[in-house]
């Protein structure tokens, strides 16, 4: 059995800082990197491609909606023409950085509300699919089981990697727990990591996510990776 | 005898048009596209590129400062390390862009501020450098000659450009004759038609530059482009 | 009978210039300008500011989305407290403006998808309300006719003003007819002063409407003016 | 003996806090609230100056280039005409937002590299002091005793008030210490406020600035607050 971790990264924008990815990129296997459009100025890029190359872990473009002060997390109406070539933008930007620190651009994975919108939005996620096609058709999408994003993904050939979220509730039909209902968080590492091995044993996805927002996601991610390891599963990253 | 003709393209910003991209690009070997910093949404860039793969154009890289509403025409006194990690991005960017068209960058041309920055700053000139280096060391730089940035760039092992102005008079020790003074804009396109002749015949530049905003600035392109023809000389994109 | 004119100046961005503010002005009542967010830096706003005080034309704060790449165009899914923040600062950024060159904000108009969102979207339209009563209960709402924005600001206490579109066809209801459809745009100068002439009978808005990027605005502002004027219809601003 | 204690606040933008205004709000007397060019977004200024109301603390705009990359600390270039628009943008924007706070904007005092630029730059300067004499010449200026500001405020009518820094070491001739150099910071809280003490003594200042980023600024607060009344000055606001 193998599995792949990820987090977001590189969320500073200039004087301000956000996440701890010093904290995180040891835990990590896949590194979501944002490429400046929600969070992440160059630099800021740079230092997190310097740190995914110093831990081996593979990088990621996070392509966000264009909205610095919303953080990509407000749905943006953008038309199909005008956010594919955003998308592109934002992975040959990225792919340039990790390029400057010996790596490469494996997957793509989207943010915050485009996250959201391309799970049902079919022109949304179409956008993403063709961006990532257009760009580098052996790039990976990552996403939600069942999105559009993935279901288009697919068919345009590109590989996917279906994810499951180790520090949030899911109830018994495999939707999340709402935030701010009870049992949406998933605080205690330990009950995090059972959890993270029972779904790796079922097959619920084949990239684990922590939120790097969330309280205590360094102690998570090593409760996970512990569990994982006892368990007799391999932390590789999908792609490398 | 041979040339390559160089003007900026890709300057529009969302609503917002700027220059006649349809007029110039047929008549260009190169076509400095704007990056996002200064001027150049995504979507613009990406028919920028579209349209130089259809006229056969060398697509290079205008990287700029940050500075949209100053229209990247303000000195900024960015950090090496900060101004490197933008030129990163903005060549990456533009690559992306262009390798969803099915073409690629060949050079890097700093725009307006940065431009002027570079032929003294030996900071900013070296940040420039040291990004494209960093990026793809088969990249050409194009430049004012005797430029730090052009110094730098041949110490660095990368092609340099020297590029010479049609549009614009020259002194007799080959400076610009500065704006606002007699002689400074050649307007005429069969003077400066006759100048870029003779510059080319003495080696003036390797890439002859139009300012894609000076008035007739298609009519001096073809004007230019008729003469040296005539004159024998080849006109091709010095890197393609 | 009185009625105003209003249209939309001030959109130009740095280096980008878009409208003819010169043309408009001397035409309007009203003039919305745009405040940064969407369009508008403030240099363009202080200079529309000075027109509008030379021509006695009385200035509205055409507030939008912050989505200078969209031209405030597409729907953003702003929050009820950060849209009302960002309307404040953009009334008062243009109320500042406006007072260095001797004048001040009258009314306040949405613009774009911000327009469309609060004919129907209740709590944009109460953001937009709440932050006209919390910066000046004085200021006067330009709107759509029987959108929850004039009717939230109604029963805030606020004055509201129906506009009526001259460049625009309407169907039997009084709806628009849809942007692509067969007379969607009035672009004879003569129908639409008759149109207008009309409207203003049967008190179809207290203001007309021209949007600054059809064809001709001018044209037809003339002709509007001539007519109405000939119809005994005196054109002063609601507010001054 | 009367002084005043300023800090910056409302430094925030978005998703990414910094500073803690909570803990320095209510141990100030006058608030450098940003507004937007350099940091702050609407809704941060409008939280600030919630609080300075909450705290009976004076509000002044912090004004800077428009550079949230840079955080403003990078010097720009800018134009006279340009720098003075994008000032009063700023003051009428914060103005707004106090204004539906139950506030004015008493003061303005430039950040970062506005302020560094405009103790020497005198273009810049006046474009700082024609702004706020457009706006409203009853605002105070807060900066650089001898600075090219405070002269030409002066000369505009504007009252000035000149600044002593208690985290920051002063030579002999009453300059700062340059950072990096030893004795640059003031980082015991009791020997800041000895030397704050001092300073009121012998008239250094009418108010007193701590780096809200200095570590343990809210303890060099206390102390020097504490210091401050023991030796009988009276700590209020130079504007109300």
């Amino acid at each position: 059995m193998r599995v792949d971790l990820n987090a977001d990264v590189g969320e500073s924008f200039g004087r301000w800082s956000l996440g701890d990815d010093d904290a995180l990129m040891p835990l990590l296997t896949s590194a979501n990197v944002a490429c400046g459009f929600h969070a992440g100025d160059p630099l800021t890029m740079r230092r997190a491609c310097r740190s995914a190359v110093a831990h081996g872990v593979s990088v990621g473009a996070h392509v966000g909606y264009r909205d610095l002060a919303g953080f990509g997390r407000r749905f943006v109406d953008a038309g199909v023409e005008e956010l594919a070539a955003d998308v592109v933008y934002q992975i040959g930007a990225l792919d340039g950085i990790a390029l400057s620190e010996g790596t490469q651009v494996r997957y793509v994975k989207p943010h915050g509300a485009l996250y959201h919108a391309t799970i049902e939005h079919r022109e949304q996620a179409s956008a993403v699919v063709s961006a990532i096609v257009d760009y580098d058709p052996g790039l990976a999408v990552v996403g939600w089981p069942g999105s559009q994003l993935l279901t288009l993904a697919r068919h345009r050939g590109l590989r996917t990697v279906e994810e499951w979220f180790v520090d949030r509730g899911y109830d018994a039909s495999g939707r999340l727990v709402p935030r701010g209902a009870p049992g949406a968080l998933v605080t205690d590492p330990e009950v995090a990591a059972a959890n993270a091995v029972r779904a790796v044993e079922r097959g619920a996805g084949a990239s684990l996510c922590v939120h790097s927002d969330s309280p205590g996601a360094a102690a998570t991610l090593r409760a996970v990776r512990d569990a994982l390891t006892d368990a007799g599963t391999e932390i590789v990253p999908f792609a490398a």
